[in-house]
């Protein structure tokens, strides 16, 4: 597998957004069935030690998804979003709510985009536009860039096993 | 008619959101019909001259709509989004797509919250969260103030004749 590819997470200081990049020895077709098709998604989208289940997932333009984490400090907890654009390959969109808060309605939106890249490759860049930058602050803080890059090390090996077995 | 509510759109230079503010003269369940009922929502939604016709609405959490603005320059243009959350009468959660922009893609998150305010009148609070500094001030400069002080004045007529039927 390739080492080379770093998952990179950019905040600047007081903006309610940040944008997490990504390259994947994939081609963009590929990359997008894995963030999309919920049986591939299972199987990459968390860190390391965490499990998850796709309760529901319509994702088409207008659909909706809610995801169900396993065991954070002994209770399952959902993550549950509206999908406002489904546009193969090239681009999805939709709303990020994780129901562990202390309190509903707080949320990000969140736009991922698929480049191709020369060599049958992928750039993957996703904008999170948080509702204040103590939300955006609090995602970075809680360890996202470990968890976003053992989660994307998972998906480079789904890759490199679908790409052996096209 | 009370004239001394004020639309107050509220936009800190160099930020991604925006705040517009508003009280009413209505309890908080009717001002969130008049938000939610597609007949009522297209009698006040837009500015004094331009009107509107709902072409879906599925206002629910996990739904989305589309309403089409009339002969803006001449043609047609849809607004779409999905609805995040509707939690009568306290708030709703929506994406907001203007169709109109050159490019598919861009977009805002809108958060509409209701507070009861003492004399059955209403606070409404909408934070609209944009995908860029530029995309915001793109909006806040095409009149927003103008346009949606004028929305509010016909919804103002549409609560005082929905009061005095009740």
């Amino acid at each position: 597998m390739c080492m080379k590819n770093q998952t990179k997470i950019t905040a600047e200081p007081g903006r309610q957004e940040l944008f997490i990049t990504r390259e994947f020895e994939a081609p963009p077709e590929m990359v997008f069935k894995a963030f999309t098709i919920p049986e591939w998604l299972a199987q990459w989208m968390l860190p390391a030690e965490q499990n998850m289940r796709v309760d529901f997932m319509d994702y088409k333009t207008g659909g909706s998804y809610r995801f169900i984490l396993s065991n954070i400090n002994g209770r399952d907890i959902g993550i549950f979003g509206v999908v406002h654009e489904v546009s193969a390959p090239e681009r999805i969109i939709r709303t990020f709510e994780y129901e562990g808060l202390p309190e509903r309605g707080h949320l990000a939106l969140e736009k991922t985009v698929f480049e191709t890249l020369p060599g049958e490759r992928t750039k993957v860049t996703i904008q999170f536009i948080c509702e204040s930058v103590e939300y955006r602050d609090g995602l970075v803080n809680s360890g996202m860039e470990k968890h976003t890059s053992e989660s994307h090390k998972k998906l480079d090996e789904l890759l490199a096993k679908s790409n052996a077995t096209n």
